[in-house]
């Protein structure tokens, strides 16, 4: 075997995932879409949400951080809202059943809304989003985090970098799905450009003082933050999704969220998530028809020098995503073996690696 | 009278509007409602959105491109949803209208929308929004616009920075307004460099040719474009602005929107509305208790050197307004002679200017 990097396809990553969860308990139903959504992330070579996290999900798991079976209530019903209590399961799978109850609630009228609380990291918004659009919907999702950017001026992490996704669907063509984070980079970038000796720009985070810094280090483990985009914007923009998805759910929100790798606390996360019914305010035919006019002038623009190609929203996952269904995905030696011990102490399959 | 200054109160402003709207046939309840959103603008200092415009407003209503007592049509309405033909009147109006609809579908309910088509400017986002957080509930409304941004790797504007706005209500307090628009900064701010001779920061905007420029005048005049926040992340927002404002709406998008400037066309701007209905999803109190909790986190985060206060989103637009309320607003003496060359072309009243 190759000792830096082996090869694993996203078939059999996903099984992987679905044979951990089900030996650590997860009921079949619950592991298998919990699989389905978790590797979403891996698809679109979004490393820092992937197969790099299932070692913590195991360890929430088994420590009873995670409720491998959990007891989902529906509360405050109307005819275009809810609010789902997760019973603290894994977010894969509570929010997809909070997505398909959006969906239906938007069925009868034009909008829905469904917060949830008492929820857990759910990994690519995406994801979510494009569930709704899969059901000729425009989705909206958008999730809490665990504190990571200060306010304009301050020097203290007091909100997530709070992600959120809208998702549209087209005829013919897979959504567009637009997919965004409020930091400039991610906490992901300063943990590998640690790992690596490297310093990272200068503009990407703050050190413990609220002053820039191009240590990662001190910006991600020393109490700095990241830099939120467009300063005052992101952070706003950070602010509102947090008062949709913590606030008004009735989960945890700005520091109160916990990190996933903090084995001391619930992360406690909440959500927002909104379906807005096309077909009750245009006729679909004639939605899909001006939404390709917009996006071929937004791909038909004038080229700057040196651009091949204008890219929509989602449309460079979509070729990593195709790419990697071809390929697999690399995974690091160390990974590798840390997921054979993880498959070993619980009897799981190991699957084929090369 | 001081030829480079003079100062009027927005008490003295607003009525100022109300009559140049009235004398030129729009009836005196628009005229009302236009002038009293109009102002809005104007009182939190956001030049470029306010008493500036007047003249373009006059033009237009002037030349018949846009209606002055313009017949609004609702179509498609189901229990939380409707589609406004704005029947091309001024957008200080009918986008109030909108909005009242939009918080009377959503008492039923959680969250409704309402998407307008034919519509015009309407000046601030936020003055929208804050309508329906007065209502208690969460307000987000957003516009599409003339073209501004290039996609990126782009050399031609094709979407408007297209403006959101979120409000949300709070207990004993202003609510919170969240506003921005998708580009660094706003065209007007390339304008003011241009006409003060100025170079403008590189990072601002682009040329006809889709490089980084100084040059204002090529940036607004010339064929170029501004940069969109964070770049994919900027652009990919004034594509899902301009999806749910324009494309969703029926009303022009992309390219095909116009400005307030082109006296050929119509603008043909579109919006959309969306009020969330807080008591159907956590009561009241409760909410009002968890923001205050998120707002003092933030505002009481622990600060960078140099930083005296922490500001919310939307508070300083807040302390400008209170300060202009006292000492109305100052505008060139090039401009006064415009609004007195308006006003005795239409035999209006001239309010006191000092």
């Amino acid at each position: 075997m190759n000792q830096s990097k082996v090869t694993i396809s996203l078939y059999e990553l996903e099984n992987f995932y679905n044979a951990i969860f089900t030996k650590l308990g997860v009921p079949e139903e619950i592991a298998a879409i919990s699989a389905k959504n978790f590797i979403y992330a891996d698809s679109k070579g979004a490393d820092t949400h992937g197969v790099l996290r299932l070692p913590l999900y195991v360890q929430r798991l088994q420590k009873g951080l995670v409720e491998k079976n959990p007891n989902l209530k529906w509360e405050l019903e109307t005819d275009n809202s809810a609010v789902l209590d997760a019973g603290n399961g894994l977010g894969f799978y509570t929010t997809q059943m909070a997505v398909e109850k959006a969906v239906e609630k938007a069925k009868g009228n034009g909008i829905s809304m469904v917060t949830i609380y008492n929820n857990n990291h759910f990994g690519a918004a995406g994801c979510y989003a494009k569930m709704i659009a899969e059901e000729n919907m425009i989705g909206f999702v958008t999730t809490n985090g665990a504190p990571l950017i200060a306010p304009v001026g301050g020097a203290e992490r007091i909100l997530g970098n709070n992600p959120f996704s809208f998702a549209v669907p087209r005829k013919n063509h897979e959504p567009v799905v637009f997919d965004m984070a409020n930091s400039i980079v991610s906490a992901g970038k300063l943990m590998v450009a640690h790992h690596q000796g490297e310093s990272i720009p200068e503009g990407w985070a703050l050190d413990e003082n609220g002053e820039p810094t191009t240590d990662p280090y001190r910006a991600y483990n020393g109490g700095g933050s990241l830099v939120p985009i467009a300063e005052h914007k992101g952070f706003g923009l950070s602010l509102m999704m947090d008062i949709l998805s913590g606030v008004l759910s009735g989960a945890n929100f700005g520091k109160n969220v916990s990190g996933l790798a903090n084995y001391e606390k619930i992360t406690g996360n909440g959500n927002a998530i909104i379906a807005i019914n096309i077909e009750k305010l245009m006729p679909e035919e004639r939605f899909f028809e001006r939404l390709e006019s917009l996006l071929h002038m937004v791909v038909g623009a004038k080229k700057a020098p040196g651009t091949e190609r204008i890219y929509l929203p989602g449309e460079r996952g979509q070729q990593v995503q195709e790419k990697n269904r071809q390929t697999g995905i690399s995974i690091n030696s160390k990974l590798h073996e840390e997921l054979q011990e993880i498959a070993s102490s619980l009897e799981a399959p190991l699957y084929k690696f090369s």
